[in-house]
Parts: C-alpha cells; structure tokens; sequence
C-alpha cells in the first residue's frame, strides 16, 4: 500500500524502488505490537511516543527467541522495523515543521528508498521462552514488522564528540 | 558468501534467513569505500574505527542525490550499510571477549538474521553533485553496500533517560 498523498515542492522518482530490481531479501523476525491503529493516532517521533506514556511489546518468531539470550530489562536496545506502508520514491519531501522541501536523507520520514526505521527504547520486561519483550514506548503502526534488535551503547552510539552539531 | 568459521558454543539455525522466503527487498543505493580492504585489517567497532583516525567516504549513486538536500558538514549522520559477506545463521555467537556464547540480539556482530550494521558518523566533506560524503571513520570493508543515510538527533538517539543501564 502506498500513500498517493504528495505536497507541493516534493519530488518523486521516476521509478520507486519497490519497482527497482533486489539487491537483497529481508526477512519479518516477529512484529510491534503497538497502541498505534491508525497513522492519525501514530506519534511522528519517539520524543512524541515517549510524551503518551504508553508501552508496546516486540513479539519474536520462535526461530529466533535464543537470540534473545544475554539481554536484561533495563538495558537500551536499538529496534529495527519495516515501514511497509510508506511509499519509497519521495527523494525530496514537504515536512509540516519545515520551510521547504528537504532531502530524504536529512529526514528521518519513514518514506525513505529503504524503508528501515530505527528506535532506541528499554526493555521493561523480557520473557525469552514465548518472544515477548516489553519496551517503554514506540512510534510505529502496531503489527509493523521487525527486523533487528541491536544493544545500544553510549561508546558507539550517543554523541561520538563534544561539540555536536545537529542538522 | 558466508562465513564457514563456527567456535564452541555457537548454534546456527537449521535452515539460513539467505534461504528464506523475502519478506522485503532492499535496493543499494550507493556503497562505502573505507581504508579495509581484507576483515583482518577491519576495527571490530567504531570506537576501534576511530581510534585508527582514518577518514573514509560514502559514494552515492546518481538516482538519490537530490536526497542529500539539507545535509552538511558537521552534523553526525546515521549509515545503515548492508554486511553481505556475514554468515546471517549464528543464533548464539561466541565473541572473543566474552566468558560465554550469548544471543545475536545482544550483540553488535555483523553476522544476523538481517545483516544490516549500523554507525553515527560525522560528515567532513559534502559534494551533493558527485554523491560524495566523507566522513570521520568507519568500520566496515571497502565496498559494503549502502541501504540508508538518517540525520542523528540528541533527543531521539542519545542516551533516553538518566540512569541508563547498558548490557
């Protein structure tokens, strides 16, 4: 499903890459489950999820639940999540918040060639034997599909240097 | 290509996520050319990165250039690269620093179900016409496929809360 939806000032490409041809295959490891069943009640950012107070719950296929094996509540993990309903050929795009068009790549838009999104949210509870993993809030459809949970960490992934400078 | 190396205590599932059915295709929309040409020479992280102090350059293909639009030097991006040469099987992995096997999900290793490695990286050099990005350090060998580029912020990627507890 893709939103037909286009503001003035975007740009689309020629061919959307879920047209172009693979360079590699994906697979769903389980899903978000969310209070989000609509995109207008979804919040647009995690800053805005975290505002609603409410949890959600990572369900992971059997496959790969001994994966799980070393992770703790408390701990920061980094969630990766396939935006499958976003539309991937909007290299220029209109944000609400913004002056004008801007690049996809300087957006963190769920509408993106590959549309991978990421999070970092805390585990609040962990039940390795049926996949379920409690986290404190998340910004995406609920049933969005998951791809990779990573552990955070403060060396690799907060600011790398004094003097940070945001775009 | 995988990766045929397997230490005690690892567990492989029974059948690849390669060998899968796709659930979700990915198109390379550029690649990173690095100073590591062999694994050997390859930091294990981007901390290890870093302290090598070698620069390196992300080369954008020509269809998403026009994506680049509000990014510049300075700011610390978010590249999601694609680690085609791990073995995506390893369930329960054996790292060299660890007294113990323990989950892929707790880990940082490029072998996963989806091989998708990311690093928050500054941007030293800008060159939108030519897809050109240099920046500071990266971990990974020349020539790793390129999936995304997302600007990193303070509020949604730094540390969430005070307190924060890491695995």
């Amino acid at each position: 499903m893709t939103d037909p939806e286009q503001r003035v000032g975007e740009v689309a490409l020629p061919v959307s890459p879920d047209q172009m041809s693979s360079d590699g295959s994906v697979v769903f490891i389980g899903r978000i489950r969310s209070p989000w069943e609509t995109r207008a009640q979804c919040p647009r950012n995690m800053v805005q999820a975290r505002e609603q107070g409410r949890t959600a719950m990572i369900e992971l296929d059997e496959t790969w639940r001994l994966g799980l094996t070393g992770l703790k509540p408390g701990a920061y993990i980094i969630v990766l999540y396939w935006m499958q309903q976003a539309r991937r050929d909007l290299i220029l795009q209109q944000p609400r918040h913004k002056p004008e068009a801007t690049g996809v790549f300087s957006l963190r838009s769920p509408a993106r060639p590959n549309p991978i999104a990421m999070a970092t949210v805390r585990i609040i509870e962990l039940d390795q034997a049926r996949g379920l993993i409690t986290i404190d809030a998340i910004d995406c459809l609920d049933g969005t599909p998951l791809l990779d949970i990573k552990p955070w960490s403060r060396a690799i992934d907060a600011s790398p240097v004094q003097g940070h400078s945001e775009t």
